[in-house]
């Protein structure tokens, strides 16, 4: 059908004509971009390291543990020193300053897994003792959406102080796909960290996190304004949330200034743009509701009436 | 490049002490853990066969219905018996007690695959009928993710009740992870249930919903305190919710003696710790808000002024 | 084990029963199915095509960008028309009305993708300028969650034009389930149009966007009632915003006749049913909250008394 080739042809060369012109930045080299597949496999294979037995290829029908764990580290290594290569600017170069300074970071990254993993075995314990609905650990390493968003941040994180660009929002850009949590790299997060349940929760890069926090779904912790963009990169926009604090669903803490103090407690859906001292609890004043009886005294049953404009809904 | 080799060696060796020291609870043992790919491969199995026709397998050219339905059940029945095997901690082991429990409530959970099939179906009519954006039923079956979620809810809630472990927790978090809706396994859900939107509904263990009961986005039915850690397990902690009852987004209904009575409408945002009424209407009073203008006039246009202070944003 | 087979013969039995009875509108009428896989596939075809070298297949060591360009537009165009074709109900058949008519929508949807590539790219420009956390532009094309939902809504909107059931649906809730951003098909968005965050937002099917739009997390631009259920259809239900308008997180505006006028900024949470003019600021007024301190005073330390009743948590 010739109608389908011409199509083709004229839409190949208006967007050939379209990549040329308008868009130099986006540029067409094919090989030096960082690949979304490849940072899934990395962090698949970190989860085996950190949580070994847990999440064992099914292919692998007999192993000796020590064998298994260098060849998962040497699968990291080569993989994530050749991710930080191409977002350093150098794939293509054999022994140049970007190959060795990649296999730099990669190595000191891989130093600091074993405290990725006491860190993260302190946030099952807290999951553990703060739910309810938890029967057992291992239910929680299997399937708890927290706890792999906050595993996949304190692997982002280390990448991120160690300057790594792109990589780590990669990394926590998937966790935020698989489980609504959108934890940003930058964001420091000390021990014992449970959130629960946890969709819609957005944690920003310059939050400063301390022990034993809790938080609920959909908090956010975020910055006053943004409507510097630019201008205001790398500035502490985030709020600190020091040790012992829960925070309920819904809540909103904001601003760079803002501290919540020690053993605080933030009701649900509370907005709080101050400062906060120790061992306070904040919450929002009762609700006004309104209803179409008397709610004062004990009523059976309503009689509904068609009154179509009585609900905002949606 | 003996820095690499040494320092794989250095991480082998701590990290084999890690696991042999500090956490003998997350032991090694490789073939004691349920795979959370064959807990989809079994959704998707049971997927086809409560809606024949929708989910085929592309590469199943022709096929008698009846042949395919009964593979599909054989590959349901083997791979789930040898998941609950492992779950109930019997695996490797054959004809023991625990392999044959694990069969009996495999074909117990089959021989309940007709009433799944019976709600699932009240389920898309519901969701047929109550929203104008809906094309068709084959819409709501492909696309719609409130049905996926209750669907699987369906599936999970049968296996908690025949008191299989963390496998109906996977299903649900799976749910959780492709829909943002998150209901717990534990939940029980009458016909005609319909989740419009739905990122951000959180629907908790002891949760009872009756039938024809209508929920939108960000709605929590909660509980009022997890204060009390494991202390709480399997205590009614969340709401009941009558026939007939409509709850708009964002709104919070808590606690595990709150009763929402039949025919109940909760408007967006209200936030419920108390029982209802049947046919009562409950909803937030109009919200206060501020105007840089006076608003009970018509205006045309407001001229804007360089007020950084006046917004907190996020 | 003859109760296994016994239980697969009645199972099948009864499920055939249903299948046949009970609801004669699912049919089991294997080929006339559009297939979610292959949608993906399209869509991520035309993100290739639409960011030349981000997206690129890892088998293609070697490639001219012009072949590659001819090879990804006729895998669209064939993948495409097929779907087209089966959702118009015309599979199987050869040259009938319905695969012209399927292949005419194609190469009239091949036709607009410079222009969707046009406004995707403006779209860049603004997650760049709008958000002091993005690094690059790379970094947002890679990862951007809020990116990849404005993607896949421009490519499903203009087959929603074109008047194709079902797959535009299919394609913007594969975007919803992997974002939490659920865009309906129907939405009409305008160029530089930037979603921060974004899990937890709903723009429901007659929304209209102007140009130069932002938006947060958790926004619903929805219908102020769907209890008319389907007799709703194709009305103008949901809001229309201007160009310039700035919407932050948790607002809720509702309404088809609700119009916000250019340059309006809104305040996180604020509930809005009615129009505002060119220019306005609307907010909620400051929250009243509740302290166990005198928060009028500086305070270094709360005392921590054991108040069970507190407050309202989940």
């Amino acid at each position: 059908m010739n109608a389908i080739e011409d199509i083709i042809d004229s839409t190949v060369i208006g967007l050939l004509g379209d990549y040329a012109e308008k868009n130099g930045s986006y540029e067409i080299a094919s090989f030096d971009h960082p690949d979304n597949e490849i940072i899934i496999e990395i962090l698949t294979s970190l989860r085996k390291i950190l949580f070994p037995g847990y999440f064992r290829n099914r292919t692998i029908k007999v192993y000796t543990l020590k064998n298994n764990l260098s060849m998962l580290l040497e699968d990291v290594i080569y993989k994530l020193s050749k991710q930080i290569t191409i977002v350093l600017g150098g794939e293509g170069e054999n022994d140049t300053e970007i190959t060795k300074k990649a296999k730099e970071i990669t190595l000191e990254f891989i130093k600091r897994l074993q405290k990725i993993r006491e860190y993260i075995l302190t946030d099952v314990d807290a999951a553990y003792e703060g739910d309810p609905a938890a029967y057992s650990k291992d239910e929680i390493i299997y399937s708890y959406p927290g706890l792999f968003a906050i595993l996949v941040n304190r692997i982002a994180h280390e990448l991120f102080l160690l300057n790594v660009p792109i990589i780590p929002r990669m990394m926590t850009e998937y966790a935020h796909r698989e489980t609504g949590i959108d934890i940003h790299p930058g964001a420091t997060i000390g021990k014992y960290f449970f959130i629960d349940h946890g969709t819609g929760i957005v944690i920003g890069e310059t939050t400063v996190i301390g022990d034993n926090v809790k938080i609920y779904q959909g908090v956010t912790l975020g910055a006053l304004s943004t409507r510097g963009g630019q201008s205001l990169k790398s500035k502490k926009r985030h709020p600190t949330i020091e040790d012992n604090v829960t925070i309920y669903s819904g809540a909103s803490i904001l601003g760079g200034n803002t501290v919540i103090g020690k053993d605080v407690v933030i009701g649900g859906s509370a907005f709080i743009t101050h400062s906060v001292p120790d061992g306070a609890k904040v919450s929002v004043k009762n609700q006004e509701l309104r209803f179409n009886y008397d709610a004062s005294k004990p009523v059976e049953r309503v009689n509904i009436e068609d009154d179509e404009d009585w609900f905002y809904i949606i």
